[in-house]
């Protein structure tokens, strides 16, 4: 195998992007300047003495400690090496093998699966089913009541349809029951604006890769100072290593370029209600065209599920088949539904804008008419 | 704070580099190109089915299942979020909180941190002390009948003197002793030749972004098929997702830069000789200005560690004190000492020609002279 074959290329970068996973991902010219700077392995430790988070130069200190928790609303804030690594590191720091954890029931499977890795029984509170799938949080008090959970966990937004479940009144619950509360907002961190001590949650996870413009992997976890003594904890032979960090987290180019798309994650937060209006607007012309958005209701967010009967009637006799709608959109320059799909699938109008998007309808007014 | 102050630039990113923790991770420039093809989050996620590892396009399962066993001398390899995070997976898998393990006394503080993360208890096998700091792998036997331990740790080679111990010997040590055996080869895989099987180990630890030519964190374990059931068990809910792996690890960037440099790196290794040459050749040199290399003599890696009498006493009476040695080197375009070390330095002789190193030594004996 020669050298240059080892050059791989992505044909998708700069396609329209419809896929949740990706949309928020996506690098500001900012983030790629400094992943050329930082790509070497141990970039970032040129100036290190000791502690990733308290490096000056470049300045990981002032984001870690000053920036961060001032965006998440929380006390403290770290890095992680992504979303579900946050979970997984307050699990095993808060709880022991055995425990219980009640969590929602639209939760992403990493959630499981760290719960998993850390020995816990998981009870899922139940989503309200086709078409809206909605998380009451009072389910959550019942349950709380009868199995004594060590830890409840509530995704904000879900992964599945953006639903957007009511985190404060939960928090509220959580405080009158005593139970830690974990937020994973790996779709609303970077995003949209979210506020860790006003919902009354102990801990909040984010993703970079997700939701924070930044190369990956790399999270974000911000939590109460009450946790610090149990989730921060040093190791008792090396004083400055944190133990759940294993020392040091994500280091080089992915923490540089959530330092370096910070700025603007910043301002697009912001702008956040310009996104659900975009949203709500695809979702209605979506329906005129009898592809129906599942989950909330006027939507609350970028990411939805739509169901689509005409796309799966017409994928029965095309002669790509279920393939059909992929092999479309490629054509149109369009990417993000999974290869293969067409009855159902996810949309993010997070990084298309209005002019993108009204071609998006437009194939899929043309597919329809054929 | 505005857009333009976040590119942040990297001013020791092209001078000689001598820092042990960045020699071997410098990118190659195919994995430069990658870096910014892949480098938004989420990107090698286009094509996956839900196993990132079992990615066909870019082609990650043939660098997973295929070439990196081979690479490793391993039955089977998994990609990791870093040399610890392996570390961390094996013992939280293959041990419970309350076991032993036993480690040389040359550990990287990271493998105490894994360890003490898994509430593991710590044993450790101290070396021969100044001036080579040896670990003989004979100690362990001892230790193994006297505390029964759940796993048995080698690094190989450390990190402080680049000490090669006898891994082999430990492996026939482990065989008849029925205990787990890791092999922590951070500085070793991407470096220099090393086979798991061959040196009778059940685990092998790499590093992307130390060894590997990878942009972090990133790393590689290898194991015998016997652990497969233990350490790579999958969720009881989600049949392809890796409790260990949290379901995926490294993506992004990060997989692509160390698939990317995988040929350099493959052939680097077979040109090990040539490093240990150069470095002894180092070693000879600096002896002679009385810069005394402490560790195995005649060395057998790149990672070296000297006592420099000479520049301590210098640092006595100079106006830069203690930090002068770095500003003599950083005027000459070399990087890699910590700033304010000077009675001792560890230096890496991997990623500098032969004529850069003539350089430094120059600059060496420039300093002495003054």
């Amino acid at each position: 195998m020669s050298l240059e074959q080892m050059v791989y290329t992505r044909p998708n970068k700069d396609r329209i992007n419809l896929n949740p996973l990706q949309t928020g991902g996506i690098l500001t010219p900012e983030a790629r300047k400094v992943l050329v700077e930082f790509g070497d392995g141990y970039s970032v430790c040129d100036y290190c003495n000791g502690r990733l988070d308290q490096i000056d130069e470049p300045p990981i200190r002032k984001f870690v400690y000053d920036q961060l928790p001032k965006f998440l609303g929380s006390d403290i804030a770290r890095i992680t090496g992504g979303a579900r690594d946050g979970i997984f590191a307050v699990l095993h720091a808060i709880t022991k093998p055995g425990d219980t954890i009640i969590v929602d029931g639209n939760k992403h499977y990493s959630t499981y699966v760290a719960a998993e890795r850390a020995g816990l029984n998981i009870i899922q509170v139940p989503n309200s089913g086709h078409p809206e799938f909605k998380i009451n949080v009072r389910d959550y008090e019942k349950l709380i009541k009868e199995h004594k959970p060590a830890v409840i966990l509530l995704t904000y937004p879900d992964g599945s349809y953006g639903n957007l479940p009511d985190a404060r009144t939960l928090g509220e619950i959580a405080l009158r029951n005593n139970v830690p509360y974990i937020v994973n907002g790996a779709y609303a961190v970077g995003r949209m604006p979210i506020d860790m001590n006003s919902l009354g949650a102990d801990f909040i996870i984010g993703s970079g890769h997700k939701s924070m413009a930044s190369s990956g992997p790399i999270g974000v976890v911000g939590m109460k100072k009450k946790w610090e003594e149990k989730v921060l904890r040093v190791s008792s032979c090396y004083k400055s290593k944190e133990l759940e960090a294993l020392g040091c987290t994500a280091r080089g180019a992915s923490i540089m370029t959530m330092m370096a798309s910070f700025p603007y994650v910043r301002k697009r937060v912001a702008d956040w209600k310009k996104q659900v209006e975009k949203a709500r607007w695809f979702s209605e012309e979506m329906e005129k065209l009898g592809i129906i958005q599942l989950g909330e209701k006027p939507h609350n967010h970028d990411l939805m599920f739509f169901e689509a009967p005409g796309l799966f009637e017409a994928s029965q006799t095309h002669k790509r088949g279920r393939f059909f709608l992929y092999d479309e959109l490629q054509k149109n320059n369009i990417w993000g539904i999974k290869p293969g799909l067409t009855k159902q699938f996810k949309i993010s109008t997070f990084s298309a804008s209005k002019e993108e998007l009204e071609k998006v309808l437009g194939v899929f007014k043309e597919i329809l008419k054929k």
